[in-house]
């Protein structure tokens, strides 16, 4: 066809914002072959990672990003690192949502310069202890998964290349942490952690060892936020994923933790129909739903929404009609994962949905309640979930300051000591989650209010709780298993604990060998 | 607590993009009534439109967004533009996913200068008279729904502030076009079309009629793309959100056409198990699914999906099984609305999912066949669905030029005249859909190829159907009703249309009073 005029014709043409250039009469449509030929021929999925990496254009210093959804049993990050090793690249940033054990294969390619630096939310095992021991010139940053996303949103934290694996993926980049029709055995629950990266990363690559028919629905991820597919005969250990939260505790001391933490809630005030909670997936954290679920079943009382990182304990709640809505930015077990591929009211959503500052809405700010766990805590209030009695790095902020500052009522547990270890102590070796942010301390010796709030500290003494002092909790370590000598510490900086915002809220200096 | 160190002592800071200043220690957290106080107290909702507005920050010569998902019985746009206008604002940009009859009151608005230009899929009514007829002195520019997400995700349509209708949404945002469990009569299914724009929106103010308890999920639109909520008495007409599309067709000429296109598409090589298609919501089209699944069940065959504007035909064959997943980006009826609320696999996707040309994974490539009405066709194939026989705009683009260009098989059905009217022509009055993505028209009197596919028209000619030229298509028109009058125009530019890339396809004239 011609056209008939011309721009010059438009009247106020330049506020039109048109694109330049008339249509051009020879654009036709593609091949037509059928949809099922098409999947196959015109499809994102490229032979090999090698590929993928050529075609997204990485370049030296860039930054690329993984999840840690596949948490222990992940193959993707130490594969992508071997293939980028073996390319040649070198000073790659590499940006984690967090890392753990199986990582330390990393600490070759940070000694021979594939990585020059790290941003990630913990470190575990011989990648940690070789951080803290000074494996690397420039420090690692330690971001919270609120910050991370307000950091990815922000452009502070800008991802070059993502890579994703998928346990599911169509041949166009629909992507999930399940599939509600073709399973293969490997199941993450949600990809919370990897929404944000896809959608601002300037290119996205998935991972697969499962690629399904289009359309990929339910997906965690949207084709339109992929690049590239790389299929590969597996992307984690089923156990490793899968392993981590749901073991129920037999210990004496985390199941009177447990149960108290489950009469602070109750005693809090907030324990109304309708309220809201998230539960960690620590050991005494975990068996706080079951002792919570007594309480809700006598008072009559439901929760109107369980957030966070879901466990198999929270879906017993819903499954029972005592919580919800699930709101779920990580399944840390099968039952989770399982759940959230068959509830109804069982959502996944992002970490920046569950967590980052710059929303107002952001869902930790609709928290009652949280529970959380600790490394230490100090007397004033201030916990670290990050570095070891030792000083070495060994724990991931994870959604600690979030929560602990969204929810009205923030609750630490943690045992008073740990083997010869002070869990509580007169400072933390690093400050992960403010004070001003943590409400009561609950140990098995004691439970702590945080001086700031009066009210809620006559509430539980009201209900007959063992409430004291920070102080005398610390007393009280101590007289058990004496003062804790001071880490030893070099002055060098290998560690950046940044918080909810990005600003620095503590350094994590080299030990002493 | 104090920062024992400052960032100077941070090796390589600089490039670790830390925010500037040091943790403070003052930061604590938010007010700690319960979840439910909080909800009322410290949420989204605010007084009034007015305040909504004020808040944006909103100022002359801005571009406001609305999306039609409540089609003929829409209140919002009117309600704002009035309210913009009560307010004294000039100049606006409105751009609308799409405009219809009930949007006659605009016009008011334009010839008092509140509205300077209007973005938009289609105009119908008094509005498309009035802007054929010179209302407006900058041009209307036209946009495909997969053209809009486009400019949209490419700036080349930047909107300050969205004003989207929701019939449910929570205290922090979260929206949908119905709710899974607060239904309160209204219903719009799909936000699809809302979806980008609160997620590209400077500033997105939900209007609801509709405040449910957090959290709000499944949520059409996140709680994290929205700023402001107010809460009116009516969002829109429910019998005029609902309107539209489910009328089973009676006549005879568009029963014919319907059964002829299920016969393309039978023969068409496409028509293999797993194949995908999209049907609109016409008469004819609509039609066409009934004569389908007779065919689909005679040879044991399924959809893998059915997409884009959905009807309760297509939720009938997914009902049976033989649609195995929706992708809806807009639901037109009640039965479709009901369906997304509760059914497995009818996903809620956005207009850049569907149809943008940005993403080359967009569903509308994925297609085998797509069904499309059209006002005119003509000789070239090109496809008008924009103005009428006079020249008058009274239609919208729609996805028409997206699907015809992503579909293996696309298929135009339309009458060969309407009334006095020859809808088979030379050249239509307005290029939409460019011939050279359109594959074959169906008429009640003959089906057309186009010269570019004849293997396609080999396998319609063997499998009896009747086959013609479009030529003699138009003349069997034109014997019938006579050759039509040339439209009489001014050469005065009153409408833009675009193809989906944002170039200029045609040009639509004043017409001579």
């Amino acid at each position: 066809m011609t056209l008939k005029t011309d721009l010059e014709q438009i009247p106020h043409a330049d506020e039109l914002n048109l694109t330049d250039g008339l249509f051009a009469p020879d654009r036709v449509k593609r091949d037509t072959d059928t949809h099922l030929e098409r999947e196959k021929n015109h499809s994102k999925v490229v032979g090999s990672l090698e590929e993928a990496v050529r075609l997204s254009g990485l370049k030296n210093g860039m930054t690329i990003s993984f999840h840690h959804h596949f948490r222990n049993g992940d193959y993707i990050v130490n594969m992508v690192l071997d293939k980028l090793a073996e390319m040649g690249f070198r000073d790659m940033v590499l940006a984690a949502s967090s890392l753990t054990d199986c990582h330390a294969p990393l600490i070759r390619h940070v000694k021979s310069g594939v990585i020059r630096r790290i941003e990630t939310s913990g470190l575990r095992g011989e990648l940690g202890e070789a951080v803290s021991k000074g494996l690397m010139d420039v420090p690692v940053v330690f971001r919270s998964h609120g910050g991370r996303a307000y950091a990815v949103e922000t452009g502070k934290l800008p991802i070059d290349v993502a890579f994703l694996g998928a346990p599911s993926c169509d041949p166009y980049g629909n992507a999930n942490g399940y599939s509600r029709e073709n399973d293969n055995g490997i199941m993450c629950g949600s990809m919370g952690y990897a929404k944000c990266d896809a959608q601002y990363a300037e290119k996205t690559v998935v991972i697969t060892n499962n690629i399904v028919p289009y359309p990929n629905t339910p997906f965690g991820i949207p084709e339109s936020d992929v690049d590239y597919i790389v299929e590969v005969p597996e992307i984690g250990d089923p156990d490793g994923i899968m392993s981590g939260a749901t073991r129920f505790t037999k210990n004496p001391k985390e199941l009177l933790i447990a149960e108290t933490a489950a009469g602070v809630i109750e005693a809090s005030g907030r324990f109304q129909d309708g309220f809201s909670i998230q539960m960690g997936s620590g050991g005494a954290s975990l068996a706080v739903a079951r002792f919570l679920r007594e309480k809700m079943l006598a008072q009559k009382i439901k929760a109107s929404f369980a957030l966070g990182g879901i466990t198999g304990s929270v879906v017993d709640l819903y499954d029972e009609g005592l919580v919800k809505k699930i709101l779920d930015v990580q399944s840390f077990d099968l039952k989770a994962a399982q759940s959230l591929k068959n509830n109804r009211f069982h959502q996944q959503i992002s970490a920046s949905y569950y967590a980052s500052p710059g929303n107002m809405g952001t869902a930790v700010n609709q928290l009652d309640v949280v529970v959380l766990s600790a490394l230490e805590v100090d007397c004033g209030f201030n916990v670290n979930v990050l570095t070891g009695s030792n000083g070495v790095i060994r724990g991931a902020i994870g959604g600690h300051p979030d929560t602990a500052f969204g929810a009205s009522v923030s609750i630490v547990v943690v045992p008073l000591t740990r083997g010869r270890i002070p869990c509580v102590v007169s400072k933390v070796n690093t400050v992960v989650t403010p004070g001003s942010t943590v409400d009561v301390v609950v140990t098995d010796q004691g439970t702590a209010v945080n001086p700031r709030r009066k009210e809620l500290a006559g509430r539980l003494a009201a209900a007959g709780l063992p409430v004291c002092t920070i102080g005398e909790l610390r007393e009280r370590a101590e007289r058990i298993v004496g003062k804790p000598e001071p880490v030893e510490y070099t002055d060098r900086v290998v560690g950046v604990v940044t918080y909810r915002d990005g600003s620095v809220i503590d350094l994590i200096r080299q030990v002493k060998d």
